[in-house]
């Protein structure tokens, strides 16, 4: 099983009022961790899918729990991998941690669509193949 | 049970390049029901609260389901509920439509912090009596 | 002469770590305040504008001057005002008060073009003609 | 004379419906291109510049020009330089280039200030010295 991984500094623009990462912009990294696995491990990327052949990967639906808060100048350590594979989604588990603690994990719902249709469309098999290989060995 | 109620319009500045909400952009939106909430209904508006009082309602947890996309120029109108209000925190429901159409539906818990300690703290008496009248009958 | 006019609240998500609006966030309010002025004042909405006809108003050049600091919770006035309609384009002049404090004051040119080409295109007669009513009165 | 560079890539979140860079999403990057300018060149990271010695670099004005719009994918090559470091103030040149072509140059004024007071300080001895190598040299 494979593990993709990402890193990111939590900048000034990241942050609230309150000096933590403002929710908000989590889920802009995570976007950012999909993208670039997209990008990176599936040779897939985001220029080419949508672009090109007007394809997306939108969230069908993401839950997140913030564990313990992040700061200005953190270092975020992100993992992706996957729970499970369909015909058209996959099941994105993406967490991240600073110097070894947990900061927050995030289950997405990730679905293949036509952009003009909004309609779901089979993942093609060389993706569908990496896109295994990410998928979590069950107990 | 009151329902608070609030509106927004979708922006370019939300719209990524499907023309679709981006969706790290809904939960500013998300933000920005809550913070009206407290603003409006609760009497506690957030510069009181972060500035003055140095608290803050961070989220522990939040997911949220896309039942359809939203693009430039809809109207969304928005809905918050509670669940439940525990010592010190609340857990929230609010809801996204756009004439009449589901666009999405989220919960999330916040928790009532002290920001220098991270530290929960009790709901005072006046903001408990208000939430409470947010939560949902149940059946 | 005209000057359209929008309001604004100063929102959590606008606030940095040092409580002021972070100015990025100054520049999608600046965003909102010109395309609300097309969508009320032009009658030429941007969901029109760009998803039917395929049109945008890209900035071509854009200066700010930040006068003083807005903070959480501040109400910011804004109004907009033309120094010059050209061709295809058109010199924006956008300034942000609070409680009659000058926080901001912003020059921007529009160019009108087609997205697909990204080329300059004449002003519609209808939209040229009520562009000229926010020019500025030269003294 | 030093030139500090940086690289960052157009994602997915900088985007706007017509599958341009959103310009707002470039003061960001601006923003990235100072802070880490300070972190990695000045060796003052904004954690211990906000957080522990509460002082600030906030935007005093800024201008911008457009050259060429940037797209999904593409690569940016920043470069920052200054036109002139004053007693408190930095007038610093920030260009961003993609395979050689200019997108944007970017001439912002930035100003030390403490953070309880909005009063402007003096660089400290250290940091000019090192903000005086990135001064161009004029013809």
């Amino acid at each position: 099983m494979a593990v993709f991984e990402h890193r990111n500094t939590i900048l000034f623009q990241h942050c609230d009022p309150a000096g933590l990462v403002f929710y908000p912009r989590y889920f802009e990294m995570v976007n950012e961790v999909v993208e670039t696995f997209f990008a990176r491990a599936v040779g897939w990327d985001f220029h080419r899918m949508h672009v090109v052949e007007r394809l997306g990967v939108p969230m069908g639906r993401i839950s997140a729990e913030f564990h313990a808060p992040s700061r200005l100048g953190d270092e975020l350590d992100w993992t992706l991998t996957a729970a499970r594979i369909g015909g058209a989604s996959a099941e994105l588990r993406i967490a991240g941690h600073s110097a070894g603690e947990a900061r927050l994990s995030v289950a997405g719902t990730i679905v293949l669509v036509h952009l003009e249709t909004m309609k779901a469309q089979r993942w093609p098999d060389g993706a569908r193949a990496i896109l295994e290989n990410y998928v979590e060995e069950q107990a």
